[in-house]
């Protein structure tokens, strides 16, 4: 049915209309980067985080929306379907920022879903089944960690009380900083918690910058994101000897550097990918005793090793340990291995969803996973799922620099409209 | 004339009171290190190393040396020759330590020294020479930095009053220290400052433990010390650009850490040498922003590169910068050479006459250069200068795990006899 109703839907997306709610919001929290760059820092359940829930509620009412809360605090407002017995389709990410971050991650799949809606109620559109605006409680983890509380509750994926004793920088915990602030939201209605409380959502679509380089590189306007790729992260610990770096010859030493630089060096052999999807990355490296002149005795280096397809995570991530014990000479190696994320797929009625909007409006686009965790990977058990990316400039992200234009977030919010028409009429 | 005289001497030489002289110096700042080792903190003039020095001073004075103290603080205990006129054989080492140092850094050469005269002396050998045994003040520089003020001193390399605003720790100015000191020692005859106020000694001998594993790993018993080998140190500094390491692909980062990896693997190369005779270091390594999941924006590290060759010092080192701008594949690059001590070499006629005495004695010797700084090279443009090694178990220094067993030290002492011997004859 989409390609019936949405034209007069995407026609009634407005740029800047879009554009100048991101920069009120961006007005919450802001702060300046390096070179001026401006920035927000808008940390979850904070009293900046709730005014821009409530400048977000006023925008949903003014067009007949209708707000509710859950017991985590995400935030939903709810478009009417023809047929309301009916799942909604769900839309949206998170209004929280990193500490020192930008204008654009998580706020604009809220903004944009809202500008889709308001797109499909102004151009007369009706949908089968509501469309449900939704923005999460606690995506980034900036003010209490882990990131996704709201959506991991929702999915049913961790018990709503999870968290209430972490505790913030300020020592304060999250339950009490999550009662205070739905005590300062009780005039908006109450809702379950998603499916511990009720059915599963008909679908999910959430729009979000990309964070990375690719789309701006190669010339696209949207991404069509097939899934979230997995993640494996590793501690990687060599014991060698310190050493008088004028007296010990070369050949009796036990260096720690030269055999984390070993180490590295096959890494990087069996991390090859002329495909560039691997993403293999060394950014913590800590020395003993730093000594210029004193042979490294121990080094301490992190790998993290990403990768969509779980065969290749799986393959060459348990390669890691046996890839490190043969290039390395002369220390003793642990490999502790912290972190392991199976890669999330997306279900091809949402990614060809997104595919199709983005054919008819003759849009660029391309197929590719998301390198970072999103809200969406947890609602991937519960309903299709998918993702809509726009370019991000130079691929900054949780940084003041953090750019995407008004002509590329419109774009991306009239793909996710014709989507969103779609989806909430199937 | 030595091998008419020295064997006698040789055979005065005692295991059993150098050994028991060292463990008595040993008590004045004892400290255990790591698994109970028995270390040593003896800043320079501190009361410690006054009761240090009273202790060498008794033992002097008890078999007829005569002591005096310089304007440094040196102090000389003289053995007096035949020819009391001519210039005398200067002979030692120091008597500080690190602050977590060693029972034989240092003191050995100065008790070798004391060793060696009393088997002399007790033996009935006079020697036409006077013999002069030193300890220079402030070899280490863990107190006030830097090292060798003694030496530098005497040699007239700086000016006596150069360092007196240099202050320590609790900032005591060096100056003041050395008056304080020189006051407790106002007993003890003072003498004029080296080359700075009389002739040049006619030659210089210091008995020093290896402070590497080469004598210990390749069996030998004695190092003929043919020099210092030279050092350049430098600082690198890479700078890329930080990303996502999920979402930025490999083939578009910037990251520090790679080309660090990049360029070590260049530097690796242009350093091979199939003689172990040079010295290659990469010791101090610090990234930014060193977060697991940022791709890293800056990489600082050092390289500490010696060897005793000139030529080699001045032909590698100068390829450093190039090699690493011709490794370093994203980053800008930053090279700054921050030292550059050029080679010494030692004189011929005390390293032959070290290797006789060896040979004599039928110990195994190796010619070696030094790969530590030492007091004997400031001696160097004064008069024929040489050292001694003894070998150092598993290459330890600069920690209370250092040893160098009685028996090695004893032979170390014997041949400073026979060489002092022949020295001060000639």
């Amino acid at each position: 049915m989409g390609t019936r109703v949405a034209p007069n839907a995407v026609a009634a997306v407005s740029e800047a209309r879009q554009w100048d709610r991101l920069m009120e919001l961006a007005k919450l929290g802001a702060i300046t980067g390096a070179d001026g760059a401006p920035g927000v820092n808008r940390p979850c359940l904070s009293p900046l985080d709730r005014e821009a829930r409530r400048l977000l509620i006023g925008w949903g009412k003014a067009i007949g929306l209708t707000p509710s809360v859950d017991a985590l605090g995400n935030l939903f407002l709810r478009h009417e379907g023809t047929e309301p017995g009916l799942a909604p389709v769900l839309s949206g990410s998170h209004m929280d920022s990193q500490p020192a971050g930008g204008r654009f991650d998580g706020i604009w799949g809220v903004v944009a879903a809202l500008e889709a809606v308001q797109a499909l109620r102004e151009a007369g559109i009706t949908t089968k089944r509501p469309i449900e605006i939704v923005a999460w409680t606690n995506e980034e983890g900036g003010r209490f960690a882990p990131g996704c509380m709201g959506s991991m509750a929702y999915a049913g994926h961790r018990p709503a009380d999870a968290w209430d004793d972490v505790t913030d920088g300020e020592g304060i915990r999250f339950g009490d900083a999550l009662r205070e602030h739905l005590a300062a939201e009780a005039d908006i209605p109450r809702r379950g918690l998603g499916v511990v409380d009720g059915p599963a959502p008909h679908a999910y679509l959430e729009a979000h910058i990309e964070q990375g380089p690719v789309l701006e590189q190669e010339g696209h306007d949207i991404g069509i994101v097939t899934g979230i790729q997995g993640s494996r992260w590793f501690l990687v610990e060599l014991k060698g000897e310190s050493a008088h770096a004028g007296t010990s010859p070369v050949s009796l030493r036990k260096d720690a550097v030269q055999d984390m630089v070993r180490a590295i060096n096959a890494l990087n052999r069996l991390m090859e990918d002329p495909t560039d999807v691997l993403r293999f990355t060394v950014a913590r490296i800590e020395v003993a005793p730093n000594s210029s002149n004193s042979v490294a005795e121990t080094v301490r280096f992190t790998i993290d090793f990403r990768h969509p397809d779980a065969a290749v995570l799986t393959g060459r991530g348990d390669a890691i340990e046996a890839t490190i014990r043969g290039a390395v000479r002369n220390c003793e190696v642990k490999v502790t291995e912290r972190f392991h994320a199976l890669p999330v797929e997306f279900a091809p009625q949402v990614t060809e969803t997104v595919a199709r909007a983005a054919a008819a409006q003759g849009l660029s686009a391309k197929r590719m996973p998301s390198g970072a965790f999103h809200d969406a990977q947890f609602l991937v058990p519960l309903c299709p799922a998918g993702m809509i990316f726009v370019p991000s400039h130079r691929g900054i992200s949780h940084n003041p620099a953090e750019y995407s234009s008004p002509e590329q977030l419109a774009k991306g919010a009239r793909v996710l409209a014709q989507a969103l028409a779609e989806l909430a009429n199937g």
